[in-house]
């Protein structure tokens, strides 16, 4: 039995929602944003970065999304939530979840969770206002020409998809209706249709 | 024959030093920063993001560190860069990964590309001042926990060593003394060692 340690609004719903899809035995700890305990010694000696998600398995602690989706794809392989046994098509997905994680999820960061990046109030608010332009350059990029339709990789639904919808999930948040994205609302519509994604949002929130 | 397009300086070393451990059929091919050559229409073509790296191959165009890395792995077993079978071993692998390319690259970022995130100088500049903080606390994590030695890995050469040398050596720009950081100036020099580094250093300068 695996554990996912998240917080509701968070990027952990991607690593939710891919359990769900799986068909993995899971149960979800929340962990208490707002007391900040994911700073508090106890949450720390499970994941010294203070983030989550964290996925705890019988081999340890996992962290970082794309290595959580990575990994429940790969443990569940009944569930093709990867393309495994092509480097190449699995390399792609790779490709667009590190897309989400280390540029769309920086730029979304940068409005709530600027002091991570200075401690100057000014330039936080700065950053902060900037956070519509650079998340609709992002998704620009990604309405263009990375999400192939129906779904991420094409007609084939995989991880990236839950991934993608949790951060679809920000955008109006940031500034970006979603409207002015037609196949990213799209896509997010057709992910609300989801069984897995209807049991995450009424379990996270 | 696939095509790396690089920067000196830039993260592609990672992906140049993996190509060439891999023992891979490639060639480099130099985008020119100091000529914006990475926002010019005929490389937005190839890299509609305007980074680097780029890996082109005969079955189309890969971008992202952590994507080109284990592509690299996946498709050279022999040189066995990625605990391929483990699924739990190679995801502890793009744990790593990840949180250099979302966390670690984009804390130094913030020096010398703050202008990815605010348009405001007064902000840029506040930003780049607070890079050693948060290089030294990240690095402070791969040191206290995440660096198993005398590879990222353990025992065993992986993806993950290039990628981890080619941030450090961002470390002392970045105002961060490597003699702090004892077990990754072990690694670093252990990395130096290496021909396919040496071979990456001559090349890229």
């Amino acid at each position: 039995m695996w554990t996912l340690f998240h917080s509701p609004g968070s990027c952990a719903m991607a690593s939710f929602i891919a359990l769900e899809e799986a068909g993995a035995p899971y149960r979800v700890q929340r962990v208490n944003f707002a007391a900040s305990e994911q700073h508090a010694p106890a949450y720390r000696a499970i994941n010294p970065k203070g983030r989550v998600p964290t996925l705890a398995t019988e081999r340890g602690i996992l962290t970082e999304t794309p290595a959580i989706l990575g990994f429940i794809a790969e443990s569940c392989p009944a569930a093709g939530l990867l393309p495994v046994g092509d480097p190449w098509a699995v390399a792609q997905a790779q490709s667009f979840n590190a897309y989400l994680c280390a540029t769309v999820h920086v730029n979304h960061a940068h409005g709530r969770r600027a002091a991570r990046w200075t401690d100057d109030t000014a330039a936080q608010a700065a950053l902060a206002a900037y956070v519509p332009t650079t998340m609709a350059a992002a998704f620009a990029l990604i309405e263009a020409g990375m999400l192939q339709g129906p779904w991420v990789l094409g007609e084939r639904f995989s991880v990236c998809d839950p991934y993608l919808f949790t951060i679809a999930s920000w955008l109006e948040g940031d500034g970006v209706p979603l409207a002015s994205l037609p196949r990213v609302a799209a896509h997010f519509a057709r992910m609300q249709e989801r069984p897995s994604v209807q049991k995450a949002l009424a379990f996270t929130g």
